[in-house]
């Protein structure tokens, strides 16, 4: 859905607070020499369930240092292929130590070296494990870490998911100081508190080139983020290349070839996802939303008319009295079941203007055949119910996620929809769907096209998803929630560089204890996740003020 | 001066008018297929004075086309060494024929093609013309151009100043269409509105690197911006290396190596500006946005008590008690008088907070010594005025450039001096300090550190700088204005993707009459304006809503 009629939480507080106090969040007064938030050393972002760890360290060395594989692991590809990439992040190519005036490099005095690190294990343990291949809903993500010396350093966990999120933990617990690189003594038992954590992007808006989105995937897994819902197509363009109906990206993308995504395309982000245990899920957004989809297939829309009943030139949202446009849709929506391995598919239904169909005389003929004259949600309602019964009936059976116009129609949805709660007043609508036994996402807060001046991350790391007067059972209808950036002001520049670290809110979240809320407490590993970002070649935004960060700055910019 | 007390103009409006309203400036409704704002083609911004073009139109190849320089222009260094820049400029690499759904491509249909343009000449005419080497305030910067094919094509000035603003406008008249070069019949005479138009840069808060500087020069250039005012210092990190006191910078830099400028890295941006017609000004605030001064030279600032009459560790403004802090800034003001050619600098002199002072006992006594007992504000222009003494007293004389407390605070200031407005309620500043006789800046609508969701150029852009209640004689005092990056939330990453394409409504504001200011015939020349940075290599921001520009991305991202 776009952005245009939602109000963001942060700027209404804007307007309440002065931008003094909420700029200064850690702005220090007065204000002092150095950094307003000192950076951690080796913390993991988002923060584990449960950690212990001493100030006692080892040291470890990209020259000695080995990923011993159990046996069971050995054929595993999820495994194996991460290993190269994880050996990259526990040895980036810059790591030097940090500095800043008279405040660093103090507190590792006291600490005591306990030798080197040559190696850790990776073992696929308990009765359930096997080497999955595919991400999907629900699967296992919790992993355990043992960093204990001799033969006692280990990352385990039930399935692939866990380890990929273990070695992550890992990584990111291996840090440089007055050794090159060190890690603490520490012991991990985590687990992700939400299954469905999720991160959109909008590629229609303004088309956003491969590279961002690999980048884009890199940093979800680093934020133990696990779905990338891609808004593929809108309004404004088609970029998707259809197999089945290629004048709609020939026609309807803003350039065919250079803005579209092949099928080869599609395939290799689906690819380099899985990889990394996040699922794919595509969004084919109807009835509203669709005007780029008339320019190559033309019909699906409603014409409008003028006032004295004469075409105006202008379409309205697709037209359901026209049964063609159902036949197109099945087609289509096969096509991408095919495409797209996950089990979930976003249907859209959001923001349907009707005035259109208001306008159009053989809408009202078809709405009086249907005994619903003058009910247009009525409309909406039956075009939705169409959609989801062809995604029903597809040969690979698909769950269908839905913008929360379509569960506040009252239309006849089934069970398994999972709501996605997106507009303000999000406490009411997440109470009334879990009330009605439908499970739902939260995407609300977390809007991460909607920038502001200063902290904002701030506003996004209080939310509680679960603070809407839920029953028990009705908060456990809560599966998770997304992280949305929207594509008007959106491009492959600014992508990344708009929504890291500003997303790590989110990512904390959802996968940590809801006891992890303490903003100062985050402020300083957050402020580590920025550096470590960098460090790992990706743009992101300064996030908590002043600060800087140690990294090669030539291979970035 | 920071700005964390300062209230934007465009947060408070957010707070009055709904978000919506705000965003949609140029969304269609019913949103339509394509961008927002279709682009233009050929259109230069800052948009020049007087310009008439006709739809008729030459053909323009990099094999054949030259530039034909005046014999007066053989030996003339700014001009000979602009024309490999411009030529990439007016051939950039990557230029193709847009496209977008059914919109574009028609309005060239009707345009007459009047055969090939194999050279433009450049001609430095008039009787004070020479060919100078260094900008100034007040340098002559009008130029003409012809653009009438056979030997008519010509651009003209006074000065090489003028010649760089002619070659930019030149290389922005070429576009692509159905032919892969084009330009159309044009003359151009063109000046600016006021004579100072500055960008200011922080590199205190986060450290710049030298690329993204370098970067920030070249769109500076782009866009007939001719001062660069580095805000070198502040209180989170001194990164100038000083010949004299090479302690500021080692032990005051966030790190003394990689994040500091060397004598090498500064003259090479003065350099880099000079050839590009942009002036330095270098800014050493004081006495207040010092504190990582005290770490390389201790004792310059004002030591901090208890109630109870103790140090208490903290250190506040300097200390104008301690007569060695003056010999010192002589020294320092030497040095810096000798690196930076440009005949003004910036003195800095806001936000003092006196809090330190009234608890220091030796700054009472100070005080009471001056009979100013009790006058903290007396006391901050005791400071400033020694300053201001110390830079009227050097071998090349400077122009100081102050914020404009220093007006506020009364103090006694030569009637040359620039007064510098930042905060909120210009209107009166800017009447008050010209009422007084003295030449102004204006600075407080252009924050450009401070984003706002959605289409916030155009509360800069609609900013009136003379709108203040001035008689002509004052309205003739404002000199021009500054866009000012602080660096609280700007780094190398998003130096340049923050404040450009924003910039450009600045640049027209203080370039072209005063009658531009409708922002719907702005918004598709920005949108070509943006493009054209892509297309230069600069990683700028989507401005005006969904939109797509045909560059190579690969060498962008």
């Amino acid at each position: 859905m776009s952005t245009s009629r939602f109000l963001s939480v942060s700027l209404l507080l804007l307007g309440t607070v002065s931008a003094e106090e909420k700029l200064s969040n850690f702005a220090p007064a007065p204000y002092r020499a150095g950094p307003w938030v000192l950076s951690t050393r080796g913390e993991i972002w988002p923060k584990p369930q449960i950690q212990q760890s001493s100030s006692s360290f080892f040291s470890i060395n990209p020259d000695t240092f080995q990923f011993k594989l159990g046996p069971e692991l050995i054929e595993c590809e999820i495994v194996q292929t991460a290993l190269p990439r994880f050996f990259e992040r526990v040895f980036p190519k810059f790591s030097t130590n940090s500095r800043t005036p008279k405040q660093e490099l103090t507190n590792a005095i006291d600490q005591e070296y306990l030798g080197g690190l040559d190696h850790v294990r990776v073992e696929l343990v308990g009765t359930r494990a096997n080497c999955e291949t595919h991400p999907y809903f629900g699967m296992i993500e919790s992993y355990n870490i043992t960093i204990g010396g001799g033969d006692k350093n280990v990352i385990t966990s039930e399935s692939v998911w866990g380890l990929l999120k273990g070695l992550e933990s890992f990584s990111q617990l291996v840090y440089s100081s007055s050794f090159p690189s060190q890690i603490n003594e520490t012991t991990i038992q985590d687990y992700p508190r939400f299954p469905h954590r999720g991160f959109m992007v909008d590629s229609s808006r303004h088309f956003l080139q491969m590279k961002m989105l690999k980048q884009t995937l890199d940093i979800l897994e680093m934020n133990k983020i696990n779905v990338f819902h891609w808004h593929l197509v809108d309004d404004q363009s088609f970029p998707y290349q259809s197999m089945k109906f290629p004048n709609l990206s020939l026609l309807g993308a803003y350039q065919p070839y250079t803005h579209t995504y092949s099928p080869t395309d599609v395939e290799e982000i689906i690819e380099f996802a899985r990889l990394r245990g996040i699922r794919v899920i595509p969004e084919f957004d109807t009835p509203g939303h669709t005007q780029s989809w008339e320019l190559g297939q033309p019909g699906v829309l409603t014409q409008c008319y003028t006032d004295d009943g004469h075409p105006d030139g202008s379409k309205g949202p697709m037209d359901p009295s026209n049964e063609s446009l159902f036949d197109f849709l099945t087609d289509l929506f096969q096509e991408l079941s095919a495409v797209f391995p996950d089990n979930y598919v976003h249907l859209g239904g959001d923001e349907v203007d009707t005035s259109c169909w208001e306008s159009n005389p053989h809408i009202t003929e078809f709405m009086a055949h249907l005994n619903i004259t003058g009910e247009y949600r009525k409309l909406e309602s039956y075009h939705v119910e169409r959609v989801l019964g062809i995604v029903d009936h597809l040969a690979k059976k698909s769950t269908p996620i839905v913008w929360e116009e379509v569960f506040d129609n009252g239309d006849n949805i089934s069970k398994d929809t999972l709501v996605h709660v997106w507009k303000d007043g999000w406490q009411d609508t997440m109470k009334k769907a879990t009330k009605a036994g439908f499970r739902v996402l939260l995407s609300s807060p977390f809007y991460l096209n909607r920038i502001a001046y200063g902290t904002d991350w701030v506003d996004m790391y209080k939310v509680e998803p679960l603070d809407f007067d839920g029953s028990a059972n009705e908060e456990a209808l809560v599966q998770g929630g997304e992280a949305c950036i929207w594509g008007e002001w959106v491009d492959s520049v600014n992508l990344v560089t708009r929504a890291w670290p500003r997303g790590c809110a989110f990512a904390e979240r959802f996968w940590s204890d809801s006891s992890v809320k303490d903003e100062a407490k985050a402020a300083p590993r957050l402020q580590e996740q920025e550096c470590r970002m960098l460090q790992r070649g990706y743009r992101v935004n300064p996030i908590v003020g002043p600060n800087f960060c140690p990294v090669d700055w030539d291979s970035i910019l």
